[in-house]
């Protein structure tokens, strides 16, 4: 079974390797597969949005790996679970601080363990600083390689749970945030299609987000002019800003965590939106 | 086969992963090399260069799989083809638009076709913008485990053209530019060894770039004293411009295109460079 | 076997898959886990430093293949060497400039051999500024796929030796310096617990680093308020300045090669220390 990897570890220490070399420790033939390790440090929303873009297009059953762990050596509970993800298993390790809940929904997960047994680890006296490489990553390369969750732990009740912020709606329009800026500068908000369409009944939108207001709706960067910015559904299924080979985020300002603002045909612009956008 | 991968996705999103994991889908073992995923964002020609010093040192055959695609979604063809280089043969996987041409000249194209053909790719309806996860990808892992070109797409004509700007060369010298500065600032021009050799007839030269000029030519950084600037042949056979222990570029602040002007033994310079240097 | 790959070549480049390919010629089903290809650019200590954190988790017994080589193309000696390191057994392959003796210190070597066969080698005419891709990759790999020693090079006498800065001891304190700033900021130095425990006698002491004075010390960064500098043992035993949920590096304006002052329990603070901090 393949192990995908998703951490705030960076990649210019050796914290990687070290939690790479244990897993080979365990299981000298693992495949592994990193989604990042630039997660910003401590930042388990952002390892949640990245892997759930990931998570849809790797062979299932998969064991993913996280580790965001600001609260190491505390008495987080360290877990490891199945859940379910667009109708496929897969496996989860890391600690209990709202990733897994956050990856996939609390009502996604179909059994959870705790990771009570040190007996059972590669590395029975782990360190207070570094579980990644001492306790789930072997306990990762260890369900990869065929174990089961009962074997690396005891049945835990419900997880820590983590909530995404979820977009206000009314009749005339919606207001959501910027979850994501990816590389490319393209700005991913918390409106989904099926959002968008279900409000919208049909209705084009203004789309106001930092110092912009962005008025073409297209189904990709290149039909509109170079230089234009445009909304478009991006290949998560989100409402994304970008600009035609630019950089949304620096043109107009905004960072994650941005609100956005949706305003539908024929509705009115409210105030709190229009007083601040050179429109 | 191997496939080696070039793109400008970055790795601190999950783009590149959700491309890995969709090629895994096709062939569970297949072997991935990471070029680089860090080209300058649409950067066709600097994917071009990057790749060119890497593709003579994998085995051969190899499937590469550049993702460098500013106009997705388009009408802008989605490619594969067969192809030599230094005498081996290659496959490649991207879009039309000049990257083949720039990695390995037009000539050496020996089949290509075009990628219409959704029945055949392991995502029948791609998504809009991220056809490197959807078609090239999936099709690269499928031409690596064993499939022909033929199924994968339709015969095609000529591939879209794009070529390296060719130095400038009379009997006093030759003028050319950087194309690449490389993690330690050494500047790349496009200038190779058998051009020099052909046009200087044995004299020595004056290297002229930015704010100096360079007057020592040697076989390696370590020649010359420490901190002193050098060209020298690098490791691809183009001539660079580079600083024992330091950093070229920042040194001399150059870029990317900045022009680079070789004055042959006892020719007169040119004003438009001597003007400008502090020499 | 499997090699790791610690150098400074960056990822923007094409180096790391120019070696990897070179590599995969020689072994086609190697191996191979990245350390770090962000090692400060020639800086051997550094990527020494990080190399020590990852070789005792690693399989053993395996390559390390470290490329970082300021004297490539002059007669710095390249070579390979079998040695111990916390009771296993491993291999070093790359220019003979300290990295080893860092790595593992100079008595831990078992066997070293002079690359000064060109003939053994993947690639018989090397260029000059690129042995990594020419000389030490191929060699790693020969060496992992089961070449002994002796087919790769001729016995060397003693290695280049380098040596880790030791800190200064007396009975009221100890000084020394940082090793390392890792991605989160946090502050290694080169006290071990080992050493501590031996000149503390079991007393309490301050920390003085940068700007800061750090009173607390903690099993691990969450036993401290939010935004509480503290210090701790880290996971590779060495003591560590850290802030929770914070950047130590920034905060208290520390680079690597910083001095640290601990002052035990009731020993007199010394004025070299208490005059510069802000306590």
């Amino acid at each position: 079974m393949l192990v995908t990897l998703t951490t705030d570890f960076g990649i210019r220490d050796g914290y990687v390797a070290a939690m790479k070399g244990a897993m080979l420790r365990v299981a000298p033939t693992l495949t592994m597969l990193d989604v990042t390790h630039d997660v910003p440090a401590r930042d388990v929303m952002a390892a949640a949005f990245i892997l759930r873009t990931v998570v849809p297009h790797v062979p299932a059953p998969a064991v993913h790996l996280m580790v965001v762990d600001p609260g190491v050596g505390t008495d987080r509970r360290a877990v490891a679970a199945r859940f379910e993800f667009d109708g496929e298993e897969h496996v989860f390790v890391g600690p209990d601080n709202g990733l897994l809940p956050l990856l996939a929904g609390a009502s996604a997960v179909r059994e959870s363990v705790v990771l009570d047994r040190p007996s059972a680890w590669a590395c029975p006296t782990p360190s207070d600083t570094f579980h990644g490489r001492d306790i789930f990553g072997p306990v990762a390369a260890a369900l990869a390689d065929g174990a089961e969750l009962r074997h690396v732990g005891s049945p835990g009740d419900t997880l820590a749970s983590m909530h995404w912020p979820l977009p206000l709606k009314d009749d005339e329009g919606m207001t959501g945030m910027v979850l994501h800026v990816d590389q490319f500068g393209n700005c991913i908000t918390n409106f989904t299609a099926a959002d968008i369409e279900l409000h919208s009944h049909g209705r084009s939108f203004k789309c106001y987000v930092g110092s912009a207001v962005v008025q073409l709706h297209a189904r990709t960067y290149g039909e509109v002019a170079y230089g234009d910015a445009l909304s478009l559904f991006g290949s998560n299924g989100h409402l994304e800003i970008a600009v035609h080979g630019g950089n949304a985020a620096e043109l107009f300002n905004v960072e994650r965590g941005a609100p956005v603002t949706l305003v539908f045909e024929a509705a009115r612009v409210p105030s709190y939106v229009s007083d601040v956008v050179h429109a």
